[in-house]
C-alpha cells in the first residue's frame, strides 16, 4: 500500500522533503498557509525531478500524489511521517508540534527540521517529536541527523533508509547537532576573513572548492588526516598538528558583530562573485555537479557513492517487455548528454553494457560467479543510433539472446525511449577464465539458463542485426559469415 | 628546454611537490638528510603516477629526471623552482630558507611549504622566500595558497597554472593564510565533539561526506548559502541565520586540553573506523574517488574540473602515426575498468568518441562551428575488442577517414596500447542541422578538409572494417552494401 507523509511548512526545506517523498513513491500531503507554497514546491520538485533519478541506475518508482491542504488536522490523517519545517523560532515550534502531536496518528513519525534546537527543547510543552534534520538540497544529500527517544530514531531511521536517505543518529542531544557546528565554526571563521578584507568571498569558496572540500566530500576529516599521518597513523598525525592549537591561528575566541555594513559587504562580494547566474542556474549547476560527483563515488561506493548503490539495488526489477527480458530501467542524467544536446554515443553503449551486466545476473552470471573466477567479455559491438535522447529521458532496455552456445553469448538490445526504438545493440561475448584470461565454458546452470533463453527467443526477429557500418537496409547477414 | 626544480625535504609533501613537477615534464633534484628519503618519494611518485594523468583526456609529457643530492647547494644550482617542505619550526625554516636564499639563482622561486608562518615571519633573517602552500594530496588537489612580495608571487603563480595548478595569492599575510583556519575551526570543533561523546570520528566523518563535504567540493561555502537564501539571495540567507552567530552553538570560544587521553580516545576510534584500510589503500582509494569527482566536475568546468580542463587543452598535440593523424593520446583511469580487472567496453567507445571530436575540431568542426548551429550526429558503429586495456595503460588512437562525400563522415580509429592494436571503431556520422535536427551538407571548408583526408587515406588497408558482428573472419563488405 502506497505510504504517505505529511510536509508541514513548503519553502526549500519543506520543497525538498516532499520531492525525497514523492519520487520514492509517497504520497504527500502539503500543508502551509503561505499563498506561494504550491509554486515553491513546485520548483523544488522540477529541480528534483531533473536531477535525484540521475543519481540511479535504475528507475524509480513512480511518483506519488501530492495534494496541498489547508487544514492541518486534514493534512496529517493517516500518513506514516510528518515533517515539520518552519521557521526556526522556539515559540512557533511549540505550538506547531504540539498540534501535530494531537492531531497525527499516534504511529506517525514527527520530525522536525531544526537545524538548532535539541528534542529537550521542542518537545518541553509536551510534543513528541524528533530532530530530523537534513541538509540542502534535501532531494540529493543523503544525511539526516536524528535525535530524541530512541524507539522513534529507530523507526525513522528505517524509513528514511527506504527512501534512500542516511540517518545518523546522535548519542546525545546538543545544540545544532554534528554537522551545523561545524559549518557555524567556519562561518564565523570566514566572516572574519572577509571583514579584515584578508580574502573576499569568491576566494574564500576557491580556497574550498579546490583543496579540502574535494577531500571532505569522499572521506570526512579524520579519515583524510589518518592518511595525512602516513603509516605512523593518526597518532603521529595529532603529535605533529595538535600543538597548533595553541597557536593564534583563529579568531574563534571571539564573534565578529554582525553589522549592516558585514553584510552589506558580504552581499557585493556575493553579487560579484556569482551574480552572472540566476538562483535557479546556480541550483540546476549545483545539482549537476553533486549528481556528477556521487555517481563518480558509486564506483568505490564511498560515502554518498554506497548509499545510493545500496538504494539502487532496491530498484532492481523483474518484467518482460514484448515476450523479452526488461534488462535496464533508467532515467538518463544530464552527465549523459553532450555538445549536440542530446545523449552522447558513448552513453548508448553505457547503458545496454549495464544491461549485459543485469542479463549476465539473471542467467547466474552473477557477483559471486565472477568472484568465482569466471566471466563474460565482450569481443564484438555494433550500434545503431536511431533516435535522439535528452536528458531526464526514461529509458527501457529489452535483450533478445540471438545465440548461447559453447563459450558464446550473442545478445541483442533494444533501447526504448517510451515507445519510441532509440537504438539497437548487438554485442558478442566469449565466457573466460579470469584467472588465465583464456576463453572456457560456463559452468553448467549459466550454460542451460542461457540456451533456455536463447531456445525462447529463436522465433523473434531482429530487425537491423548481422549489420555492418553503412550498409544501405537492414539486410540478414549471409549465413556463412556468422558465427551464431 | 627542460626546466627544473629543487625539493628540500622529502616526505608527503615534498613528495608530492616532485611528482606535480616531474609528470609535468620538469627535471627535479631533491635534497633531503633521511636515508629513507628515496623510498618515501619513491612511494609518493608511484601514487601519482597512477592518478594524475587519469584526470586529463591528454597525454602528460614525459616524465623528467628524478635525481637526488647530498649537497644542497649542487641540488638547487640552475632551477627555476625551489620547493622548501622541512618540519613546521620557525628556526629551522630560517635556516634553511638563509641557506637557499645565499645558494639558488637569483631568478630562481624560493617557495615555502608551511602551513602556519607568515613571509615576515619566514624572511626575519634576510632570507627572500614566498608562502607557496599545497594540500595533500600535492599532486592531485590544484589549489596553492600565495603568500608574499608581488613580483615574487606573480612570477610564481604563472610556473603554478603551467603545472596545472591553481595559485591563489592572498591580499594580506595571516597566521595560517585561509584554508589551514577553516581547517583548524573544524578541526578544534570536532575535537570537543569526539571528546564530549556526542560523536565517533566516524560519525564525524560521516556529518561531512554525506552532507556539506559534497556541496562544498564544487561550489564552497559562499556560493551555497547563496542558493540557500533563494531569489531573495544573500542578504535574505544571512538575516535568516546571521543572529545565530550570538547562539551558543560551539565551543569554540574555548580550546580543548590536548591530553594523553584524548589523542588515545581518538587515535583508538580512527582505528576502529579505518583500521581494516592501510594507509596505502586509504591513500589509493582517496585518490581514485578524488580523480572521479574532478572528472565529473569536468564537465561543467566547476572548481577544479575548471582547473583540470584548462591543462588539458594545453596538454593537446598534432602528430601522425602510419601516417594518419594521432586523434587522442591518454591515459587509462582506475575509474574506466570493471569487475573484470580490464577497461569496460563502454570506455573503448568514449575513447574513440573523444578522438572523433579532436577529429571533428582538426577538420574545422569545431566549438565555433557547433556553436554556429551545425555538427555531426553518430548513426552506426561497430566495435572490436582486440586486447585487453589496463588502468594506467597509454592509449594512442588514429582516426582514418573511410569516405566523406556529401553529409557522410565515415571514420574507422585504430586504439594502440603501445604497439600493441586494443580495438578497432568503425562509425559513421552525418552532418546535421543543430537547429531542425535534420541532416544537411557540411560548410565548404569542413567539406573540403574531410575530402582532403578521404583522398589522402583512400589507399590504406583497414583491416576488420564493414565486419558484421559475429562474422568469421574480417571480410571486405560487399560493394553493394556500403554506402562509403
Amino acid at each position: 500500500m502506497t505510504r504517505s507523509a505529511a510536509i508541514i511548512g513548503g519553502g526549500v526545506i519543506g520543497g525538498g522533503w516532499a520531492a525525497r517523498f514523492l519520487l520514492n513513491g509517497w504520497n504527500v500531503n502539503v500543508f502551509d498557509p503561505d499563498p506561494e507554497a504550491e509554486r515553491k514546491i513546485g520548483e523544488v520538485l522540477s529541480n528534483a525531478r531533473r536531477a535525484l533519478p540521475a543519481l540511479y541506475d535504475n528507475a524509480m518508482p513512480d511518483e506519488g500524489e501530492l495534494q496541498f491542504f489547508s487544514d492541518m488536522g486534514q493534512a496529517v490523517a493517516n500518513v506514516d511521517w510528518v515533517q515539520e519545517s518552519v521557521p526556526e523560532r522556539l515559540d512557533l515550534k511549540h505550538k506547531v508540534l504540539g498540534a501535530l502531536s494531537d492531531l497525527a496518528p499516534e504511529t506517525a513519525v514527527i520530525g522536525s527540521s531544526t537545524s538548532g534546537f535539541k528534542p529537550s527543547e521542542l518537545n518541553a510543552e509536551g510534543a513528541r517529536a524528533i530532530v530530523a534534520h537534513p541538509f540542502n538540497p534535501v532531494y540529493l544529500l543523503p544525511l539526516i541527523e536524528l535525535v530524541g527517544e530512541a524507539e522513534r530514531t529507530e523507526k525513522a531511521a528505517e524509513i528514511l533508509r527506504g527512501i534512500g536517505m542516511f540517518p545518523l543518529t546522535l548519542r546525545k542531544e546538543i545544540d545544532a547537532h554534528i554537522a551545523d557546528r561545524l559549518l557555524e565554526a567556519v562561518w564565523r571563521e570566514s566572516l572574519w576573513l572577509v571583514k579584515d578584507g584578508v580574502a573576499t568571498t569568491e576566494e574564500i569558496d576557491e580556497a574550498i572548492r579546490m583543496a579540502f572540500g574535494i577531500r571532505w566530500a569522499q572521506m570526512g576529516l579524520f579519515e583524510t588526516y589518518r592518511i595525512a599521518g602516513g603509516e605512523a597513523g593518526m597518532k603521529h598525525f595529532m603529535a605533529q598538528f595538535g600543538p597548533a592549537l595553541e597557536w593564534p591561528w583563529t579568531k574563534l575566541m571571539d564573534v565578529p558583530e554582525f553589522t549592516d555594513e558585514l553584510v552589506d559587504l558580504i552581499a557585493g562580494q556575493s553579487d560579484d562573485q556569482s551574480g552572472h547566474m540566476s538562483i535557479r542556474e546556480l541550483e540546476r549547476l549545483r545539482d549537476d555537479n553533486v549528481v556528477g560527483m556521487i555517481r563518480a563515488l558509486k564506483r568505490s561506493g564511498s560515502g554518498a557513492g554506497g548509499v545510493v548503490n545500496a538504494h539502487d539495488a532496491n530498484l532492481l526489477t523483474n518484467e518482460t517487455k514484448d515476450g523479452l527480458p526488461v534488462t535496464a530501467r533508467r532515467q538518463v542524467p544530464a552527465s549523459w548528454t553532450d555538445y549536440n544536446g542530446h545523449m552522447n554515443e558513448t552513453h548508448y553503449l553505457e547503458a545496454s553494457s549495464l544491461a549485459t551486466d543485469r542479463f549476465m545476473a539473471i542467467v547466474g552470471a552473477d557477483e559471486s560467479y565472477i568472484a568465482s573466477g569466471k566471466s563474460y567479455f565482450t569481443v564484438e559491438t555494433h550500434i545503431r543510433y536511431l533516435d535522439e535522447v535528452h536528458a531526464g529521458d526514461k529509458l527501457t532496455v529489452t535483450t533478445q539472446v540471438m545465440g548461447g552456445e559453447g563459450k558464446k553469448l550473442h545478445l541483442f538490445h533494444r533501447l526504448w525511449n517510451g515507445e519510441s526504438l532509440a537504438a539497437t545493440v548487438e554485442t558478442l561475448l566469449l565466457h573466460t577464465d579470469l584467472n588465465t584470461r583464456r576463453t572456457c565454458l560456463p559452468e553448467e546452470a549459466v550454460a542451460k539458463a542461457v540456451a533456455a533463453y536463447a531456445e525462447e527467443h529463436a522465433g523473434k526477429d531482429a530487425d537491423g542485426h548481422g549489420r555492418h557500418v553503412g550498409q544501405r537496409q537492414a539486410a540478414a547477414p549471409s549465413p556463412e559469415g556468422a558465427v551464431t
